[in-house]
């Protein structure tokens, strides 16, 4: 019943932990690369990982995964982001889901992971908006989940802000979040709030320098029947 | 022992709520305002809302406390923070420590309390260090705090993060802020980075709105020993 | 043959100098002002100013010079834009032309008039197409034109830059421009490169400052040709 | 008596053009490059453009160039800046002057030309600020001026708007813009301000864009005996 999940660019660290983490809770989980080669050691290096039910986690070229799947993850760094979607814009589905992870950190640039950079459109994720066809819904969700825990085996302990304009796609990436045991997905409200979010993740980097560990978020005080009806 | 604090702008809802938590913690406290009557009554209000132990509020014109006491709370609207730093520029004693927990929300100009403004030194705790003399250290924090939850009877839930470019500063702002109950001081680094932390309030002004609530922020997974010896 | 010209916030420096310029062009104007009585204060002075032909400059308030006219010009302090527009937002009639002019100074919240607040929407008139009608279309355009040279009687000596989404307004307000002797309108692209020009109004008014005299800006290099067929 | 000007990154169009010009004004210029041989053969023809008296024009690896010279013009694409400058920093001389003409434009990282980023810091040049020792000063200068132009045998048209702390290198890159038949130097205040000067070149981007040619900017309306005795 699932909708299965491409991440584009998921050989990385961040997308390598997402793919692991919805692999064992049974998703169905293509790896994209610009390699499809690539992919595929990822995809099994990513099922021998998953214990118990065989894992259905498949490895293809970018494109190949964006045509075949209409539930996207985007995991690439920020600076590589553009040219990467102006290259797969054919290829997406009509009314597909894009999930963008992206942060525009400083980094991108030359500049500090702990900084970020002004994204001309508002955020990384509005960018991403713009580079896509009309029928595609952008997220902007899973900025904030650290990749060295999601590769673990430890448990996470963090929430998910999820800011689209597609009340629909909003919905989606909520699910794809409590599908990770004590995730928990949060409305953040329009896809112009990504630009908050975003930065958030460049202060748990901080954080992570300056204490030590990996920094998550929770969001406390929320009405809980209001969270649950949501 | 403890030193006494002033708020300054005291007479709002989060300069009334710090006031009330501190008071309760047995902190000796002034309200300033810029009418000394209405800082009076403010501080006759905390007063008869501690119980037990004689409560140490008192109220102040806002130039008199800061003349009066090293320890000072800004509580103002963003728009009226500049202004009324440069009339109290000459009554600060030398190395004061300043805590900022004002927010550029776009409704100083008359847009909305869920966005933000750019400030153009970075954020408006710069802004602040800007306006003060040389000796005085800017510490932004306490932004995230529900004003509502202070001004209750309830508990808090969340974690203040704290930005300065001075250790000592963020050292004070974090033992004001575990003087509260529940509440836990965070070093979130320079006083740069307090543009992201600002910018959090306004995400959670706009969760408050779609989920009813008092929403605050905890940071999980940062290494506790490390958290502790801070 | 000239369309009527409505000038919102029309009794500050800004819109008297449009106004003047304008009814020296033989174009009719209406001021507009919160109070209609000062606003036909301010049509007298103006009619006063004006030699030759009579002068046809008028005074209403602003809702109702918003309700007669089609093509208007917002001339009052960024941060009172925002409320004024929604006040006015049903008297608009549908397929205005609206030129906004507000630049988001620092002084909007009381910082200095040589630096400028970052707009969550990206630009003054980002944020001015956001609280009209969706059949109302937004230029922005005359920021960098001295209001104390327009209220002078000396020429002057300086381009428009016009940004807007629809090309017929950016026609509108190029030809608004060249009604004004010695003045050029230039296409500055869409909307949301308003954030540009607005911020060269800080920089002017830094230059002014520092060396006395009215800053304005003129574009040199452009293919005359093209500019002329434009 | 002059004193002789390396240009870091300076084999690029905008190093090659402005070597080009002040060699044509009689100045002794090294062009950096990360390539000695490359550095070499663009001396070279600059060398073979420069009609008359020899033209006073050699080529050094980036880092000797830095040690060689306290006068220096950053010429690199933003996004290779922060490397580069760290890489240098030990290299360069107490005191020097550092002229940057760099832009954020969005192009950096993949997006359009006719954008820009935003920088932590304020701007590209606040940037660079941070990353020299103490003792260099930083100028944000000739980032509006058109390459193309400065390459061929053309006429320059437009003034180059000079920001820093320092009133010194101020007055240092108006001396070296007025080297340049046409061009004038204009103080634009502080190195805060450069923000806005860089983003201007992201506009007369677009503005080549539509109507072709080679956009430039001129200042006009100040006191023009202030000018002449800054």
């Amino acid at each position: 019943m699932s909708r299965a999940i491409a991440i584009i660019g998921g050989t990385g660290p961040q997308g390598m932990g997402l793919a692991l983490r919805w692999a064992r809770a049974g998703e169905t989980v293509t790896i994209g690369s610009r390699d499809a080669a690539r992919a595929q050691l990822a995809a099994q290096k990513i099922r021998e990982r998953v214990v118990g039910a065989e894992a259905q986690v498949s490895g293809l070229q970018n494109s190949a995964a964006v045509a075949a799947t209409d539930l996207l993850v985007l995991t690439v760094p920020f600076e590589g982001a553009p040219v990467l979607l102006k290259q797969l814009k054919p290829a997406f589905r009509p009314r597909s889901v894009l999930l963008d992870t992206t942060v525009p950190l400083a980094a991108s640039v030359g500049g500090r992971a702990s900084r970020t950079l002004g994204v001309w459109q508002g955020s990384a994720a509005q960018q991403t908006a713009e580079l896509v066809s009309k029928g595609v819904s952008v997220v902007a969700a899973f900025h904030n989940v650290s990749a060295e825990v999601l590769n673990s085996d430890d448990d996470l302990d963090c929430d998910v802000i999820v800011c689209s304009d597609d009340p629909k796609a909003t919905q989606t990436a909520i699910e794809l979040a409590v599908k990770i045991p004590r995730l928990r997905g949060i409305d953040g409200g329009k896809l112009e709030n990504a630009r908050i979010v975003e930065q958030i993740t460049a202060l748990l980097i901080g954080l992570n320098i300056r204490y030590g560990g990996h920094a998550g978020l929770r969001i406390t005080g929320l009405s809980e029947s209001a969270y649950k009806s949501a």
